[in-house]
């Protein structure tokens, strides 16, 4: 993990160079350690695409909680209209909408310390986005990768498809952000809300800040089926994935069937040993331990042995948090009274940016 | 000015047939003559271009005014969402939305009898701009005839230029309207308004009528300094154009220089003599004649003497409503009013349209 992390990393670094994006490194630091917060407003998203799977919560979730530990002022965006970017069941969206409510409460966001609120109930989102596409021109968005990644998977995309970095931009720049976690994919999707939030400032005045990139530890977990592709909601595999409401019995067996190799020792080894390398470092995240410490606890143990202590220690940290899933999802009206405050707060702060942009622009 | 139209109508009609475009011949009655209201919902917007000139009202809002008389619910919207697919200073922009509040207002549209209300003041436009968007295929608008002509000019065109089609789409359906008044060069885009009504009910239910156009007599003022080109705004040459807050003398005196040929008679031939047929054709307009009527009592004239008819019938036609625009544009607040009040009304049909539509996609 520490090599691929290390790579994954420099990739990212030199990528972010290449393009002269302002970053800034991400601390994982405890509140406990943390002196003061950081000034500032960090803004993230994710789309309502069902219950998060242990990729998720380990790879972006986590970090999510104990930064509300780290910032003054943050917002946690439920995107439901990045997700009718492709075709969705609207039964399914309104169900998803609400799980993931329910497991990002149950992960660890707290309402009384961030703003946890559904995209599409602040109309200043779809506002600020024409006006920002009306900044954007059509060639800089062709060569974003997630664009030519899912239009070429199908056929020809959407127009919502093409323009929905314009959106993500929209999201970030309404609420003045200054800082934005992001994966590697995301990048260059940060970059055009940067250059964005200057042209709107060269042509009407300055009023956003140039949000900056939160690099998160690239911290990515594999397929349980195929250690060479990245844990998935959509694997078909259905052992491929454990979901944050896998029960203790559904962890353990697809643990136990993880594929791993014919050498029985435990080692840390990703390109030799991917799988059992996938085994060790999902064990140290859930049990906060380091790669080192877990390999050499692990000693004298096979690798199926290593697969219950590894299935134990994910269990012991996914437990409580499948247990609030259910207990939050049995109560809708919580839930979405959640999600009420949540956006009444998130319109607060976006009502009075949406006023200053519509007079800037020559609107009011 | 007979033999133009009808062959502009050929065209339309023969345009229409080939696309299968559903179509509603548009009355040009007079209220006393109708014996009842049409059912249904008439919707048109205007981009905040600053003061309208003959050619807008001729061609267009004399007829916005008569289809107040007509139909049961008409909504006109200064359309400033729009306006901003093209660089704009935004003063400007500003002061344009209430000049052309004040002109609607002055040609006879009544908030009484029409909603008039600025498009970007209802955030429903935007949010529904981006469902539908999500409904349309790139390709879809790549061949729109404004995206081909606008984009060649400025090289490369915004995303919002590229998009505004979705964007108009969007101002039809929220209101479920029924009717839009086009002229020939918007047809296509009404036909995306269709396909979008039937693509949204295809896959969430019948929700949206099928909008159609409304074919107004495809009045065509041309440029009083070339007779082969429209009346337009942004003639380089001032006297081309009469503006509705030309004074007297201004009318009288870009009248007189109109470019007309050495034949000293009277007569209505286009194509031969388009310079004194456009002065015939706007001169029956704006005495409420015929053209063979205005020919007739012409007879005797030479085209010098003639100017000066057409231009008392232009003064006396246009005063009265230069007079109302400078009373009203001295009374901002009350233009202010009169927009906030027609907003109200406005978002009181888009505002549960909406929700409907949020609740068939699955968002709430």
């Amino acid at each position: 993990m520490a090599v691929s992390m290390s790579r994954g990393m420099k990739r990212v670094l030199s990528f972010i160079q290449k393009n002269n994006l302002k970053t800034r490194s991400f601390c994982t630091q405890k509140a406990s350690e943390v002196k003061g917060l950081h000034e500032g407003r960090v803004f993230s998203g994710i789309q309502p695409t069902g219950i998060p799977h242990l990729g998720n919560y380990l790879g972006a979730l986590e970090s999510w909680v104990s930064m509300q530990n780290d910032y003054s002022s943050v917002l946690y965006s439920i995107v439901d209209l990045h997700s009718i970017t492709q075709p969705q069941n609207p039964e399914l969206l309104q169900n998803n909408i609400l799980d993931m409510a329910a497991s990002l409460l149950a992960c660890g966001i707290d309402p009384a310390r961030s703003i946890l609120f559904q995209q599409s109930v602040v109309s200043e989102h779809a506002e600020l986005s024409w006006i920002l596409g009306c900044l954007t021109s059509m060639p800089r968005l062709r060569h974003l990768p997630q664009w030519k990644m899912k239009s070429k998977q199908k056929g020809e995309g959407s127009v919502g498809l093409y323009t929905y970095p314009v959106l993500q931009a929209a999201d970030i720049l309404l609420y003045k952000s200054t800082y934005v976690p992001v994966g590697e994919d995301q990048i260059q999707h940060l970059e055009l809300a940067q250059d964005l939030a200057r042209i709107f400032n060269n042509s009407y005045g300055q009023l956003f800040p140039e949000p900056r990139a939160l690099l998160s530890s690239s911290r990515k977990v594999k397929s349980l089926r195929d250690p060479s592709s990245k844990m998935s909601k959509s694997d078909p595999q259905k052992l491929a994935t454990i979901f944050l409401t896998d029960t203790p019995d559904d962890i353990v067996f697809k643990i136990r069937r993880a594929v791993t190799d014919f050498t029985s020792e435990v080692t840390f080894d990703p390109v030799g040993r991917p799988g059992v390398a996938n085994l060790v470092s999902i064990h140290a995240a859930v049990s906060g331990q380091t790669v080192e410490d877990v390999v050499r606890l692990a000693e004298g143990l096979d690798t199926g042995k290593y697969k219950t202590v590894v299935a134990e220690a994910v269990v012991q940290r996914l437990e409580p948090i499948r247990q609030e899933i259910q207990r939050l999802k049995a109560d809708r009206s919580h839930l979405e009274s959640v999600l009420v405050e949540g956006a009444e707060k998130a319109r607060s702060l976006a009502a009075p940016v949406m006023q200053e942009v519509r007079k800037r622009v020559g609107f009011s």
